[in-house]
């Protein structure tokens, strides 16, 4: 039976494997998550602080939080406009799929890392096995103009989808992303065509970004468990 | 010859035309721009403000000019959040080909006016003739999230395209939409399948919405000189 602390085990197995990537000299997108922040955490370890030992590195946080826990753990930051090309992104994903089509945005972040991963010459999903699924079935995020929201829900629901507007737990009202937008989550059942899907969602007028990413190009679940885009 | 005068002519005479679309009761989508303009004067005439004559109408602004405009020519407004619904939206182009596929954004504001027009259950362009055109050529203006900018950049040069940050003019910098984002313009030359291009610019990371308008159901470009969409 897996428990709560056999999948702490995993989440961590997996960030610390995916940081095994990391090269002296490299510029990182750093995400979002539980599992990335093992990832972040060694990274902080690897790390050239007294200029004698470790490793010179920069990273681009896709999130406040993926920032504050770097800072905390010595990882120099940069910018996207500093640094528009990275040569690594690392992220989680709240599902992913044996074609390594995967859905992210629980975080409400998944605009900015999209534009993080897109960055970066390649792209890694850390992530236990939970997460893994033949057939994606996870509600998809959508970020949306507020004044799109009535006209996206009834697009959705023309596509079969199911709309909810996510709402806040520590104030009142809908979340706000960073983009000052609303997000829609909206269950579809059964992914069977993920990438038509996400291209029928990138459509939507008033959707600034889906949480459906097409551009994985490795998964890591732990050390020596690692899986190619085929 | 076409003289500037003559133009002008054209321009009202569009506008004016398309405010006999409207009818008693509607909720309409007000468009920006110099010939839309002449809609929304003539919409103002139309509307009963004595209770006796005229009719009942609320207008909805896709822009702050617009919304000033129908505010000073006593047309009561209302929000897409109330009335998610519109009978009707008129609005201006950059260019529209034969198939009634249109450029729009010169005024930055095309992401709210696509939220508009898909609002709308009959979309109209006024337009004088000097906006057709056989094969849309114009630029594709795309909003974009500030920090995606240097991306966009690199992926529409490999989609072929000239790409230009618009700069503001009454301010330092770039323009900034109303959604706090930039606006990149993009040159593909002569473009052959404006549908097919619409469709890859929306997949693009970090662009909230682009120039190419598929949804148009009727160009008016004078009294009695309609097009409807094939």
């Amino acid at each position: 039976m897996r428990t709560l602390d056999s999948n702490l085990e995993e989440k961590r197995a997996a960030g610390e494997a995916a940081a095994d990537l990391v090269r002296d000299g490299m510029v990182i997108g750093l995400g979002t998550g539980s599992t990335v922040a093992w990832t972040i955490r060694r990274i902080g370890e690897m790390v050239d602080w007294d200029e004698d030992e470790g490793i010179d590195i920069l990273g681009v946080p896709t999130s406040y939080q993926a920032q504050e826990l770097a800072i905390s753990c010595g990882v120099p930051l940069t910018t996207l406009e500093q640094h528009p090309v990275l040569d690594l992104a690392i992220d989680g994903a709240d599902q992913i799929d044996r074609n390594l089509v995967a859905i992210k945005g629980g975080g409400g972040a998944h605009a900015r890392e999209k534009v993080v991963s897109y960055s970066a010459r390649w792209f890694v999903i850390v992530a236990d096995a939970s997460k893994r699924a033949e057939v994606l079935d996870r509600p998809v995020p959508l970020e949306v103009l507020p004044i799109a929201a009535s006209l996206v829900e009834r697009l959705v629901k023309k596509m079969g989808g199911v709309p909810k507007i996510r709402q806040a737990k520590m104030k009142d009202g809908p979340v706000i992303t960073d983009n000052g937008n609303l997000v829609v989550d909206v269950d579809f059942g059964i992914i069977e065509d993920p990438r038509g899907l996400a291209s029928e969602l990138s459509a939507l007028p008033g959707v600034l970004e889906h949480g459906i990413f097409d551009n994985v190009d490795q998964l890591v679940l732990g050390p020596g468990k690692v899986i190619d885009r085929r």
